[in-house]
């Protein structure tokens, strides 16, 4: 049994549509322990059983129990209400309504906050100073789904409905590819991991070409976007997203087209954010973003072109306006644990950098 | 002579294309003068004069010296630097690097804040409360040129340049007509004031047919924006955007399918401002908007047909999303007085509501 002093660690849960990273932290932000397992898909209620066994591992990893605990922050790819901790929507995962917070709460008998998880990566590379002390910044994650996480003036942007950053919806082609939002030609429909890949497949379909991939993955399948890298080979009409760069990166025209054109619209997108937010920096992750320099040269030849023609471009779209999330970032993990330090200041006072020091135990 | 104490009395200064209002209130935000004069054109330092000559008005109308003044907040039609409060670009009053802030100071010994006037109008209707206790909000003005003011968390929303909600340059229509910005098919390009009278003289020399107007004006020119409602009459191709809406009101099927066009783009950017910043209400002015109902209905329209489309779209595109700024808000010239009292605060300090009573003397 600890007094409330002892209570000094903060874990921070980031829950992807194919693993579970969490980081256990002291309040001098010392890494205590550090633990990835794969996500097994399956029943919400399993899934909690194997956040917390991660939990309990990484606990166990820094010889730490539940006591030690100050409070747990949880990133989960979906709709959250902070508030109540419940996950609304995960469509990737499968969940719909789960009380997450509260059946952690109940495992841990500690503070658990849940955040959804590119706003929590947000947070956790300003917090981390990923990409420098810039404290007007968008984390544009280009995956299955495309959002955007915003700080502005060192503060997580939340809005006034916890929904501020779902450029993914914003209209780009009026009359364009039906999203799942309902309407047509958002921004999600032109350049998410299965919009990419249903672009090779028209196009395959279209007989215009193949782009290889690895043979039995569906084109645009969800769980497929990170997997396969670096195990293709067969040429097939199923080319995922990172297929399509991979081929991009080896000069094939249709790959290097459809990369072409994906670039085109995410620098609008940039663009779209700094005109809006006016932030100093965009820094690109998400699956689709894992395909690297392939990825982000599209982007720079379109920003460079808008520079070109116009000095307001110039002024606000900076050299350096965009970034690649570094590898190893843990930004996802680390914005959790950021949230668990507000687990006690309320969500209410926001997520700014100062909050971090004020956790405390009554 | 008269000490700190009594230094009480904010002045808000709003600067249009075609006049100045001025307010002077109290601590207690009551209104001791309101004063409006029209801005004649002219070099910038007669400007100035001019400037100075309505305040001057408005204090003699309230019984009050330059001694009383706390500060004075001005809110201009361009592009300015709230630090140093100098104005560097406003166009539409031919005005470049000119130091407002300074010299309105030397007039009249307090501090002077500049900020640009559609942002003070956000923080003026916020202030007032014009659209409700509400803290999340987008004022969305549509005139010579097209931009936000957004207030977030019932702050305001600068960016880390001072160029937040430039929105008029999203581009919606790549290789559309050319932007003053450089680019190509920007927002502004499609709905300014400036471009419903090139859609209008576009019609009307590919002989699809004219719409009225008041003959001697030039379609398009900034200052016939506002000017001429109710004088109309004679049929030309020099339609104003408000000739196009008064013809649209009348039935003219021209008129009726330019006020329809603008009327889908201005959805779609009320959709761009609710999908980033998540707010709760877009506000709708500037000069177009004053065509009022004929202006706002066929954005009521495509709002409606999202909606019956998207489940997303029905739950942030809430009922009362958009509202025109009612007549007589006074909301530029209020935000001025907002700008004022954060005079001694400090820029920094951000445009809260709270900063409002935390003017001191020293």
């Amino acid at each position: 049994m600890t007094d409330g002093y002892d209570r000094r660690l903060l874990v921070g849960v980031d829950i992807g549509g194919s693993k579970i990273a969490v980081l256990v932290v002291d309040r001098d932000e010392r890494v205590l322990a550090r633990r990835v397992a794969p996500t097994a898909a399956g029943a919400p209620e399993r899934a909690v059983d194997e956040i917390a066994a991660v939990v309990a591992n990484a606990l166990a990893y820094a010889h730490a129990t539940n006591d030690d605990i100050a409070a747990i922050g949880v990133g989960v790819p979906g709709r959250v209400d902070p508030l109540t901790g419940t996950v609304t929507l995960a469509v990737n995962l499968g969940w719909q309504d789960l009380p997450l917070g509260t059946r952690l709460e109940q495992r841990f008998g500690r503070p658990c906050v849940v955040e959804n998880d590119v706003r929590a990566a947000a947070l956790g590379l300003h917090r981390r100073r990923v990409v420098g002390p810039i404290d007007d910044l968008a984390y544009l994650a280009v995956g299955t789904g495309v959002s955007a996480g915003v700080i502005l003036d060192g503060r997580l942007h939340r809005g006034a409905r916890g929904l501020a950053g779902e450029i993914g919806h914003v209209i780009v082609e009026p009359g364009g590819a039906l999203c799942a939002c309902g309407q047509h030609g958002c921004l999600e429909t032109l350049v998410s991991g299965s919009a990419i890949a249903r672009l090779a497949r028209g196009a395959a379909n279209a007989g215009r070409g193949t782009i290889p991939s690895v043979d039995g993955r569906a084109a645009g399948e969800a769980g497929a976007l990170d997997a396969g890298a670096g195990r293709g080979g067969a040429i097939g009409p199923n080319a995922t997203a990172i297929d399509v760069y991979r081929a991009a990166a080896s000069g094939d025209p249709l790959a290097t087209e459809i990369a072409d054109a994906v670039g085109r619209r995410l620098a609008w997108a940039v663009h779209l954010l700094v005109m809006t937010y006016d932030v100093e920096r965009v820094v690109l992750g998400g699956g689709v973003s894992h395909a690297g320099e392939t990825f982000v040269l599209p982007i720079q030849r379109e920003l460079d072109r808008m520079r070109a023609t116009s000095a307001l471009a110039r002024e606000q779209l900076t050299p350096d306006i965009v970034q690649l999330l570094p590898p190893g970032a843990d930004a996802g993990a680390w914005g959790a644990v950021v949230i668990a330090a507000t687990a006690h200041a309320g969500i209410g006072a926001g997520y700014g950098w100062e909050e971090v020091g004020h956790v405390q135990e009554t």
